[in-house]
């Protein structure tokens, strides 16, 4: 099992600390997307979309999407001590997938647009829309107000337990603030949670 | 157990055939999005986020995120005789979630993308970006023919079997016809993968 990845992108990251949080060390390749390697025929044979990260099993089937790849270690994880992470009852694990998937499509979503649309990006992205990047910090703001809102009310983005939903927020900040657009100071709730969630020791993954 | 969901949207019919897949009914409650309905007061409370679908459970507690609430069914469905639809190995599983999700997120987001900003889309959408509408055509296209090459293959989307990805794809294509861009003749594969699931009773769900 080896994770094709690229160390700085914040999706990488997700399954590095997801794994690192299991206790699962992974096999890892640098695929330099700067450089374009993600578009190369060696990447795209592992993976057709190019994405990273891509996680190749022992026999040579790949999965991708990052969310797939944490379920899928934390499948193989046999102790099954760690499922707090997913949840541990139906209405629990839908809960957190549901804020997991918020935080993907909302905060995540709008740091990858800006940074793809609103900044230089990638030599490899032949269409840029600046008008719509920098629409994008707009939701960045709009989506970081959304989670300080939750964190007033819940220690965790999806309750009282830290879950997959905070690595995938965790993730999203940084690359935000990498890209000069840190938590704002008025909101407490969220810096206190960022605080708290970065004493962990996955967070160094 | 209630789905707050408008009828004409590709989300809230993901969640329709997957039930109906299931043989599981859900009482169903529209929210006239064309009208604003999701962004009034009674549907922020069940959903800050102010997205169809969006499943109420008996305790009060919602749920949102269309595969959510779709894994969330197949949880609840105690006799468990159509995992096919999610999988029935780690591995599968992984495998189907990770179709899934490049369907979601190539397809069906620029799909969403073109409708919100390349034709009239919602009256409640403040910003309205032509250019990255109309950019997200050639997106369908190359997405359309993503799944084309994998069509030839395989005959469903993750598989020699009928999962939940194809539901997402099915509802995508014909979210995409509606605003004009049905499947092109040369992509005979997905031709025939959409005849094929459109002759399922649950389409009609």
């Amino acid at each position: 099992m080896k994770l094709f990845e690229f160390e700085a992108f914040a999706n990488p990251r997700r399954v590095r600390v997801f794994a690192a949080e299991l206790g699962i060390e992974l096999e890892r390749e640098q695929v330099d997307v700067l450089a374009g390697e993600h578009l190369q025929f060696e990447h795209l044979q592992r993976n057709p979309y190019g994405a990273v990260p891509t996680l190749e099993l022992d026999d040579g089937r790949t999965i991708s999407e990052s969310a797939v790849i944490c379920r899928y270690l934390a499948d193989l994880n046999a102790e099954g001590q760690h499922s707090d992470l997913l949840g541990n009852t139906t209405t629990e694990r839908a809960l957190i997938d549901m804020w997991d998937r918020r935080v993907e499509h909302g905060l995540l979503g709008a740091v990858a647009s800006f940074f793809h649309h609103g900044t230089e990006g990638l030599a490899t992205d032949k269409y840029r829309n600046s008008d719509w990047g920098q629409h994008n910090k707009e939701t960045i703001a709009a989506e970081m107000h959304r989670l300080d809102q939750q964190l007033q009310e819940h220690k965790y983005l999806a309750g009282e337990t830290f879950s997959i939903a905070d690595i995938t927020a965790l993730c999203a900040v940084d690359f935000a603030a990498l890209l000069g657009m840190p938590i704002a100071d008025d909101h407490v709730a969220l810096q206190g949670w960022y605080a708290s969630v970065n004493t962990r020791d996955s967070v160094r993954a």
